[in-house]
Order: C-alpha cells, then structure tokens, then sequence
C-alpha cells in the first residue's frame, strides 16, 4: 500500500464532466489499495471570472481580499470533486488550505507555505478516506486566507507530499510528461522518462511550463518523488528524482525557452562599488524579480548595466530605473521587449566543459547573435532577438542530438 | 459613537453595481462615527448556480460537501464588499464564518450556533475598520464548514449583534418595513414604526417573510434591537423592541397569512388516551412539523383529529397518516390543501378579550366559513378555504382600524 498525492489542475476539472472522470481516475488509484490524497485547482474559468467582478468594482484590489475572493475557486472545486467520489461509493472528504492548517507567510497573492500539520489528513486516510485538499491556499498565522500566486496548487501537492512522507506526487496536466523541449516550437521534441530534481528546477526557471518552479524546488528539498503525468491520457509519464548514475550518458536534458523577458541597460554609472545594489536595490524592492545581470566596464570610469525581468514588469521597472539613473548622474536608459531566452540544461553538462562552445557554435552558424550569457552548474543561458526564438531552439534540438529518434541507444 | 451591525441580502447585493451602492450606504454609516459590522448573503443567483453544478454530479450531495460549496457564495460577497468599501477609501476586511468563531453544532445544512467569538472583530473597530461577515455560515467543533440554512444570514448578523453588544442589529431588505399586512392583498396595509419581538415572531411564523423566525427569536432572546429597512430607499424602517408602554394603544400590530397550508383530518379514531401521540408520533418523527392542532369529541366513542402542515409536507404526511389509520382502525384520512391560515397579532389583545369575537363576527359577515381556530396569548389564527384570502384579510385590516390613514393619531 502506497501513500499517493495527486494533483489535478484547472483544465482537468473544468467541468462537472471532466470532475466525475478525475473522480473515477482517483478511485481506481483508491481501488487499487493506495491511500490517495486529491489536491486541486479552481475550475479553468473561475479564477478569470472572479477577477472580473472585482475589477468591475476597484481597478486595484487589495491583495488580502483578492485571496479571499480568489480562494473560492478551489473551494468550489474540492466540494463537487467529493460529491463526486462519493457519487462513486467512495467515502471522500474535502478540506480548504486552512482546514488542514497549510500554514503560510502573510505574503498575500504569493504566500509561501511555512508548515502543514498532516494530522488531520492521516486520521482521514487510516479510516479508508480519499482526502480532497484545496491548492493553492492556505492561511498564515493570524488565520487570514493567503494564495501562493500561479501554479500554487503543484507547490501545495508537494508540500503535502512530504509532510505526508508519501512515496510519490502525482501532477496531472494537460502534456503527458517533460519533454526535451516544447513540441509546438520542435515537432520532434521527445518525452522523457525521467529527469533529475535539478534539470526540472533549470527547465522550470527557463519557461517550461510544466510544473511550477516551486513545487519542483520544495519537492527536491524534501526528496519527495515527482511524476508528471496526463488528465486526459493513460502513461507512465516523466518520473522527477534524484540524479541518478544513467543520467551522464545524455549531456542534455532538454532545451527551455521564454518570451517573458524584457532587458533594461542603465549606461555611463560612475564605476564606484556598491553600485550594483544602488541599482537593484530599488527594483528588488518593489519585488520585482531579476533573471540574468550583466555588467560590462565602460570608459571614463563609469560602467554599463544590464538585466532583464518579466515583461509584465518592464513599465515599472523602467520608471524606478529612470529614477535611479538621475539619482546616479547616469547617462542613459534602454528597454528591450523584443528578446526571448533559450536555455540547455542538463547535469551531464557539468562534466563536458564544451558544451557552451558548441552552443555559441551552433547558434552563430544560423547567423543568430548573442546579447546575454549566463551559465549555472547545469544550465545555460542565452537571450537573443525574439524573432530568432523558434529556430534557435530547433537548431539547438539538433546540435545537442536531442530528436525523437533515439540517438544514445 | 453607536455599534451597528448592518445585513444586506442576496438582492441587496446581487451585482457589482449594488455591492458598491451597498458600500457607499456602509460609508454613510461609518462617516457618521458609528462602528459598523456588515452581515451578507451570497450575491443573488450565485447559490442556485453552485446547486445545480452539484446536481450535475449526484442526484443527493452530501450535507457536508454542499456546506462547504455554499459557503463560497458568502465569501465571494465578503471580498468584494470590502474592496467596494476600500476603494472609497474606508478600512475593511472581510472574514468568513469560520474566521471569527461563528462555533455551531453540527448539523450541516441547518446549524444552530452556539457560540461566537467577538474579540477579533472588536480589535478591526476599535482601529477604525469596518468588518465584513459572511452571513449563513460557520464552523463546528471540529472546524468543518456549516450552513445555517435559509434566511441564515438574518440570524448571523443578529447573533453577531449580540455577541458585540451592538446598539443595534439593523436588516436590509427589499422592503421599506414591516407591515400591517402584505401590501399586494391589502392596498391600504401601513408600515409599523415600532413592533414588539412577540409580534414580529407570531408574524413571521404566520407567513411574514420579512425576517426568519430564528433571527427574531435570537433578538428577543438577547434584547437587540433589531430594524427592518429598505436597501433601495431611505427611511426609517421599523424597529422591533421588547414591548413598551405605548403599545397598548394599538390593540393589533397586524394581519398575518400564509398560502402554505394543508389540512389532514382522520376522522373515527376510537377515543383512548394517548391516540394523539399515535397520530402525531410517526409525523414528526419524518421531520414534518405540526402547526394547528384540532380535536373533536366524535359520537360512538370515536373521536376526530384534524391538523395542519406545510404544503409541500402533505404527499408525505398523507402516506403517513393513511397507514397510522389501519393501525388505529380509524374510519377515513381526508387531505385538503385549498386552504390559507389568517393571523391577527397584537400585544394589545392580552388586556382584550373582545378581539376574538370581533374577528370571527367581522369574518361571519363576509360569509367566511372559519374551519380551524387558534389562539395565543398574543395571537388568533384562523383556518380558511382559500378563495377567502383577500376578502378576509381586508375584512380583519379594516375591521381593526388598521388602514393607512392613521386612526390612533
């Protein structure tokens, strides 16, 4: 008898349809003898729909009752997903993010779990229960409602994965596992069937959306195995763990790719130390969250700067900017919305050091110019224009031998 | 500085339009010094949605699971009054049931609370917040979500008052107050500008459906004044109190109906003592309650008994009755649901025990044939065939001087 988590999202319970074949999904896990705990999202729709009304009524909601709106979704979702196991003759018992004491910061609209007391949950599962837990939320300490922002519900089936200790997360979506890179930009893309912790969290951070970045971290930190399987279609699908010995032969893992970017360039900052922070300072402080930084030597003492951040974020980070810069005596500021980054990650990677020339290589053959480079243990990184985006990745897909056709036998 | 706890219902607040109108009268409240607690339904149409989306997957959804789906009606009302509220530049915060201790039985779908626990409330007011409450809603001792059931937020918003010690419980409506009677059976009904607890309960279980029995009932309990007013228009309302001297004056606070009715009759049940736990025990035991009870001394040792129920309760109650008579032998079960109950209220009757030959001499001379009577200390409450409804009750309205030209200066 395993201990199973599984996560179904918006798309998988979008209807009372789609929720009584999830329902029959999890029962046959439940059949099978497993203990299943369900962690779901709202119904694809519903978080749209009651942002709606509350931008009919304040352009700027505040955040604490945007979580307590928003919160609902999942309720809703948990409820009829219920009913619907015991529809089914399954004994099934929902409870929202603050029932089962998903204890979180008060960070509203992007909380971050501090602790789940599992308790509640496994004296449920030992009377034979399935157990239908709302993601996404939870509350913090003075038990106001919080929301963990996007893609929370993953976060929240691996958080209570491992409070649980339970042997696998199961997320279901709407792809039938991780592939090496997105199929609707690469047709031969390939499925794999397992990738490390690591190489998630470097394709997560890079735009694949997949799973979310978060649950990938938490789930590394806590060893909690992670599957990534479809709603809508039988499969293995891609099985997320610790490194493991096989995993040298192939180099790569996959290619990742995101148009969210935008690049800021602050020029002519007198060269003084500290100032990197005098200029990141204020953005960090408006949280908004900085990808790659790049800072080149100028002339006359003085230096250029450069980083990118969400697109979303570009008009205020560029006001702040602008600011910083008189502030600075700089002599200039530049935004760029037009670039895209592309990523190869892989842990193998860390032992081929001519991985990164043979990227440089490959892009620079198709005459695609490099404006960013940044390089982790596992990853690499590049921003080029954003109408390079579709064949720098195929082109890359070939290069690193990654096609549907397996290569390394 | 006053302590006013405010309740607006399902139509009050049944769009984002009327959720901003009901903030601005909030405002109103809270700009003129007073404290204010805000009580609220789900918007109108939100919990029939959430209804049929249940019954898209189970015919017969549990009590449980369709608490924990109704109560996001409340809290979707909740959020966006308080950014209504917030976005005219007021401190608000919303709460559910759960949040501020509203502690109930257990008793899922119809919960009695037992408890509230003001203090969080308290500390929002005394910084200059006003507190949003979901209404119909709260949490048993194991912290699963309850609903109160129908007109639950009536007496959320009262047990509120209580637990506060609010100066006043006030109830928005989309009516401007009690009245004498209905106003679309008697033209010349006339709005009450105070009506004592007693009243207000005889008539609302006498078909009024201006405010729930059970809020009623909580207000006398614990004295809280409690005030019937319009949503959509200003004025005064009515204010329910206990009695006060003048009352004696007007005789009759008003004419209660209710179309509701049946009328069951076994008729040649051997007279023995216990026979009317034999005919009422197994109705009750299905849950069916009991309004007027009759009984007839018959000839042959036989004895009639007739009572009334609900007129959705009789199917049932019939099936019941009619196996309760071959038990007891009894001669025949007849059934009768064409029949309406007339209610004339008052404190002032206690001290006058002429009113009920008034009544039933004002009735004869319209040729209303009275086929059941009822009386309480406050209270006669009589049986007609239901074509008599209008006439009757503008026969009693006119008979008791209780036209809109004010007779009592």
């Amino acid at each position: 008898m395993a201990l199973i988590v599984q996560k179904y999202g918006g798309t998988s319970v979008g209807s009372t349809e789609r929720i009584r074949a999830v329902a029959e999904k999890v029962k046959r896990c439940h059949d099978h003898g497993d203990q299943v705990v369900v962690v779901v999202s709202a119904m694809s729709g519903a978080t749209n729909r009651l942002v709606s009304l509350a931008k009919e009524i304040a352009p700027h909601p505040s955040a604490r009752e945007m979580d307590v709106l928003l919160s609902t979704g999942e309720q809703v979702t948990i409820s009829l997903l219920s009913i619907a196991l015991q529809q089914l003759g399954v004994e099934a018992r929902s409870y929202t993010g603050g029932q089962v004491h998903i204890r979180t910061d008060n960070a509203h609209s992007k909380a971050r779990i501090v602790d789940i007391d599992g308790r509640r949950v496994r004296t449920d599962l030992d009377a034979g229960r399935i157990v239908v837990v709302a993601g996404f939320q939870g509350t913090d300490q003075d038990g106001n409602i919080t929301t963990l922002g996007r893609g929370g519900s993953d976060t929240t089936a691996v958080a209570m994965a491992a409070a649980l200790r339970a042997d696998e997360c199961q997320i279901f979506t709407d792809v039938n596992g991780v592939y090496t890179t997105d199929p609707r930009v690469e047709p031969n893309a390939r499925k794999l069937d397992r990738i490390t912790f690591e190489e998630m969290l470097e394709l997560a951070s890079s735009g694949s959306k997949v799973l979310q970045i978060r649950a990938v971290e938490f789930a590394g930190k806590y060893s909690v195995p992670l599957r990534v399987l479809s709603s809508f279609e039988e499969g293995e699908g891609t099985l997320i763990t610790l490194e493991d010995k096989d995993v040298e032969k192939a180099k790569i893992a996959g290619i990742a790719f995101s148009r969210d970017e935008a690049k800021l360039t602050i020029r002519g900052v007198p060269d003084h130390p500290g100032v990197a922070y005098q200029i990141l300072g204020p953005i960090g402080e408006a949280n908004i969250e900085v990808d790659m930084i790049v800072q080149n030597i100028g002339k006359d003492e003085t230096t250029d700067f450069t980083f990118t951040v969400h697109r979303n974020d570009l008009p205020q980070a560029l006001e702040i900017l602008q600011k910083t810069a008189k502030d600075l005596g700089a002599r200039e500021v530049e935004a760029d919305d037009k670039i895209v980054k592309i990523a190869l990650v892989g842990v193998g990677m860390r032992s081929h050091a001519a991985i990164a020339s043979n990227m440089f290589k490959a892009l620079s053959k198709e005459q695609i110019n490099i404006q960013m480079i940044s390089t982790s243990e596992i990853k690499i990184s590049v921003i080029v224009d954003e109408k390079y985006l579709e064949l720098g990745v195929r082109t890359l897909h070939e290069a690193f031998d990654l096609n549907r056709i397996e290569t390394q036998a």
